[in-house]
């Protein structure tokens, strides 16, 4: 089944840094509450936005999140230093979000990584920028996949983010990531897809049509994963149909189910 | 670019039945002008319904289309008398729905195909019934291939019908189309594949979503037509957001008219 990884909890929310500021436990569990109850499978914890409070606001997410929590959380930030407290403050095995080929990220993400038991997102990205072509992405996702297990990490616990790219600026940038998505689900199975989708639809109107449109033509592709707001009923909707279509909800227990609770309408 | 065959010119509708039986010469026009304007490449005509009154319904169908159509049309009989008939009244080489492996049928319309400048939908049905895996479709496909190429057709001018069945019935039914349409895409790449969509979602509510959702994963493993009403606007919708997404739609123009025009919405 589709792993939704629910992106509410982020400072760069205003409702959320507002909430993080008055240190309003209420608005935070509850908000995670609705996330896990429309089906998120990993909250996204990301504290980074009020520079120089990253470390305050992520300890004091996570102890918020703490007794609500009842799936993976997903710490996101670029900073070791927080990620090894936050790392410290999670009952369950988390994911971490992220690793790149960055040197700077890279040199530093591999060491916090080595020996710890964690799923990690890992970005198609390095110094030379955003990747140009299918084969690019593929590249650099051999090279991800080669250093995290080289480390000890399991194939099942790394989550591939090819870096979806606006197909405004160039009518080839869908077919690109879809080709690279094909071509690392041929060669490491094992390995998830993830990502943000809404890049795709950057720049374009009615956007919400374009990214989940993406998301049905990605998921046959074989990204099983996204970091989405799982509050949209309407990408919802489709990640669930597109699942079932995919031979993937047994009985259609699942699509009934959605559209028993409001969240599929025609 | 994916082809529409607009269906809405057909007997078994009860407005189009009682426009026929009334002659009404404007509905039908009005009709088939609106299908063009969404988008429709071919305009599919079944005079069917009325038992005993085919042959006069197709031709007068068609002398009544025949001032305001633009595109092909598709002629819609399992009778190659009525084809025969039909087929002369036609300027622009038409679509011909459809040849078959049943053996009655078979036998009928390859005689009636040899020769013919035409298109053709080839269902991949034969006496035994509907096809129950991917390598019964695939096989049934190869059979129609072979047949038609040996009388001369083009695989460019060849529909393959895969027959979509329910999901509700079994969770493996979209699976195993899926799985066939890129396995006689790989096989035959010239060779279109096109089909009605709705029988995917027999059975199951809101069945909107999962036709549209199920033409985007159809899409993706290389359907690139289908028997549809144009005038459904989120199915052609999705459609050309999905050609966009796929890489057919250069500086996304399609998709701006679709917006501008109203039938693109999130």
């Amino acid at each position: 089944m589709f792993q939704v990884i629910g992106e509410r909890i982020n400072t760069s929310r205003k409702k959320v840094q507002a909430a993080v500021v008055a240190r309003d436990v209420k608005y935070i569990q509850e908000d995670v509450r609705s996330q896990q109850e429309a089906g998120a499978h990993f909250i996204d914890v990301n504290g980074g936005a009020r520079i120089g409070h990253e470390q305050e606001d992520m300890q004091w997410l996570l102890e918020t999140i703490a007794p609500v929590v009842t799936v993976p959380i997903c710490l996101d930030s670029p900073d070791p230093t927080i990620l090894e407290m936050a790392y410290t403050l999670v009952k369950e095995q988390p994911m971490v979000n992220s690793i790149s080929l960055e040197k700077e990220r890279f040199e530093v993400m591999m060491p916090f990584l080595k020996g710890k038991k964690c799923k990690i997102v890992a970005l198609c990205m390095d110094d030379s920028g955003m990747p140009g072509s299918s084969t690019d992405i593929l590249n650099r996702a051999e090279q991800l996949v080669t250093a995290l297990v080289g480390i000890g990490m399991k194939l099942d616990d790394i989550y591939l983010d090819p870096l979806i790219q606006p197909i405004s600026t160039d009518s080839g940038k869908g077919t690109m990531v879809l080709d690279a998505v094909r071509q690392i689900k041929k060669q490491f199975p094992e390995v998830h897809i993830t990502g943000g989708l809404s890049n795709i639809s950057y720049g374009l109107p009615e956007r919400k049509i374009i990214n989940r449109t993406f998301v049905t033509l990605m998921m046959a592709a074989g990204m099983d994963s996204a970091i989405i707001d799982p509050l949209d009923e309407k990408i919802m909707a489709t990640i669930k149909t597109a699942d079932m279509l995919n031979g993937k909800d047994i009985f259609c227990m699942n699509y009934l189910k959605g559209v028993r609770t409001g969240v599929i309408k025609s």
